[in-house]
């Protein structure tokens, strides 16, 4: 690979994060902001995205970088209490080949349970009153833990 | 998910960091140490390993959050030069459910090329002479960039 390619601010996160589209929003502080993906590979599925714009974890600033995975830890365990979940998995995709489709810096966060295995990415949007629920589980279980 | 378990400092990852079990050392420094994952779900399949013990992210100290993504970003920039990456994926699991198999905080930084996908991480064991090259490649790239 030679250099990235440089941000580009049409990217769908980019436009939630100018409010330009919806999003379920779970929580939101000056530099990231949490909400569930549309597409889940398990119920809970939640993204975490810095403000900062940067394509991924390749170009992205250091000091966003400093804040990203305590700020992923916190809704790490509110997903795990809002649904009860056995474990986390966290995964961040670099490049179309690295697994990103969405080109602005992003991590996955997704509640597992024993023996359920992740569903395909791809497998479909999930309905809207399923995503305000879930999106709902969890900003009560970022309150209780506050 | 009641509380989860205390860190035991018998896992495999707490030996290397002992010194009692040899590993293929990309780089260490006072924080972190990353080697290779000998059980590779790609070439180059390396993994970051804060010195600190904790069981996983959920019960990790904020000071070895802060650094453990700019440490990541460091290696994943040399794992894709090193192998002429197309991206690169970064994969943590937290408990058995979420993918996790040693019980002390790591995560996975995956060089990536078009069209191959992951192999199973319990594909078998990569032969030491490929993981000891694999190493010295990734040694080369952070020399390079530093």
């Amino acid at each position: 690979m030679n250099d990235i390619p440089t941000y580009d601010d049409t990217n769908i996160f980019a436009k939630i994060l100018r409010g330009e589209i919806p999003c379920h929003k779970v929580y939101e502080n000056d530099d990231f902001i949490a909400f569930m993906d549309v597409m889940p590979q398990a119920s809970g599925h939640t993204l975490v995205v810095p403000k900062a714009p940067s394509r991924n974890l390749l170009d992205a600033d250091s000091e966003t970088l400093q804040k990203l995975m305590p700020f992923a830890r916190r809704i790490a365990r509110a997903v795990v209490k809002a649904f009860d979940a056995d474990g986390v998995t966290l995964m961040q995709f670099n490049e179309p080949a690295g697994g990103q489709t969405v080109f602005h810096l992003h991590m996955h966060v997704i509640p597992r349970n024993d023996g359920v295995p992740l569903m395909r990415h791809e497998g479909g949007m999930e309905k809207t009153e399923v995503l305000m629920a879930n999106a709902e589980k969890i900003r009560t279980a970022l309150k209780e833990a506050s």
